[in-house]
């Protein structure tokens, strides 16, 4: 089928790659350039530090994208979303999978006309090395759920045995559960400025690890506290030689995922009258990290 | 009159060199390898980038100490107390002043056998360039207080003008003005790895700043929140372009005053049933960064 993905960056590249495979992919890309770039030289995929055979996709900066494709992938952060809600409210037509991170964009999927909306949670460790390269580090999954419509086109990506697929059933706890480890990970390893495994293996961190967990599901008021916690720790031992996404966002001086992520719980908590000093705290923590590198 | 100085720390070092300029000095040090150094080079100071004539100090190791001099001044860490306190309240007969940072030491102070007994808080930079030289960074004032006796001894160290001290009439509430001074500005500086200005300069860094001064004014049930929360943000701007004591203790990595400091307060809250959820996520913090130390 025809796929459009929207987002140059390590997901959508990673996408682009591995759907080429089976179907045919436009990826849509912020600047001119790196269309350029992508259809010059194809995409390239480095997996266990091997470069694999280049491929051929059509790529266009994203005032060129239209809509037609059966299915888009909307693969850019959560902040770079408002830049493009309109066009998307507008012009997906066939099936659109969002893949965020975060719980804030969820709200505005309903004010979309495509019939089929999905979400996504990717749990793949990918580096975009340059405009058309990507590194495939941590060979995971992408879970997807249905928020609205048919599944049908979700089940046609799953065929892909190398990039697997896995169907949802409850869209919001799929990324809740997400939402979770990464209000947790995050946060904490890049101010503590330590690997994923350290926030269990060192036990002061492990007791503030537990502490911020409990302060999230006090405000997301979890129904099954013990298995999201369990997950958590499956995340964070299995990610445990790995820095975290915000951690590497700060080290390089990038925007985080911040507002999407403690940014969403904390306007939770403060909707709900209830108390987060923790998720406050590690909020502003990563906000004045931020702050700082913009030579305040 | 004579003095005893304890400690060959950075305070031991620079109460030693400024104090022997109208007193008869010994100073004790926990090795007599500082005790021999002392001897044989004299006390060295470095103050505005200048060396001092050196002075001639008694040293010797801390196990020669009788406690016969007029004053005693204990210039030790709050977490070496411990080991030296049934000396203490055994052996020192005239006065004797403490400088430790925290309040978990007072409760010990009644138990001493000296007749006056009196606590200090010191307003110095100070850096300890090795066994017998300190270099004085930041001119400041030790505040002194009485916990019992008479204050006169006191009197007779406000002569020297280059090293003002000066009386304070509360002991409690100059030791808790310390107390959370250090509380809030020492553990957000060693996480965030800022200098103390930017807990105020930065509007993220200073929305924590007054969340955690909130925490300790409700757990230590300040009366005058306003005077305390005005002097941190005094002793602040002052110290603007100073890394923390802590900062540099978790940046070298030494033992830090984590547990006199943020580990008192939570005890404190306990005690009183009390909730203090940043406290605790620093004292975590802190702990942590000291447990990496040790290689784990």
């Amino acid at each position: 089928m025809k796929i459009g993905i929207i987002g140059g960056g390590s997901i959508g590249l990673l996408f682009s790659y591995y759907l080429s495979l089976h179907n045919e992919v436009s990826i849509y890309t912020r600047t001119q350039q790196q269309a350029d770039l992508i259809n010059e030289h194809g995409l390239h995929l480095v997996k266990g530090g091997k470069e694999q055979a280049p491929l051929k996709v059509a790529a266009a900066p994203i005032q060129k994208w239209r809509g037609n494709e059966d299915l888009t992938v909307v693969a850019v952060k959560q902040y770079q979303l408002s830049g493009l809600i309109s066009d998307l409210k507008d012009k997906a037509k066939g099936s659109i999978l969002f893949l965020q991170n975060g719980y804030g964009h969820v709200k505005m999927l309903s004010e979309l006309a495509a019939n089929d909306v999905f979400v996504g949670s990717v749990e793949h460790g990918a580096v975009r090395m340059n405009g058309y390269t990507v590194q495939h580090n941590g060979v995971g999954v992408t879970r997807t759920a249905v928020f609205r419509g048919d599944s049908g086109v979700l089940g046609e990506l799953s065929t892909i045995t190398s990039f697997p697929f896995i169907l949802e059933r409850d869209y919001k706890e799929m990324l809740i559960k997400k939402l979770v480890v990464n209000a947790v990970i995050n946060p904490l390893t890049a101010i503590l400025k330590v690997k994923n495994g350290k926030l269990i293996q060192n036990p002061f961190y492990f007791e503030i690890f537990k502490q911020l967990f409990d302060e999230c599901a006090y405000v997301l008021e979890l129904p099954k506290r013990e298995q999201y916690f369990s997950n958590l720790m499956a995340v964070c031992e299995k990610t445990a030689n790995n820095h975290s996404s915000m951690y590497k966002d700060i080290e390089n001086g990038r925007q985080t995922e911040n507002d999407a992520i403690l940014g969403y719980l904390l306007e939770l908590a403060r909707s709900k009258n209830k108390k987060a000093p923790l998720i406050h705290n590690y909020y502003h923590c990563i906000k004045g990290k931020e702050h700082e590198r913009e030579g305040a």
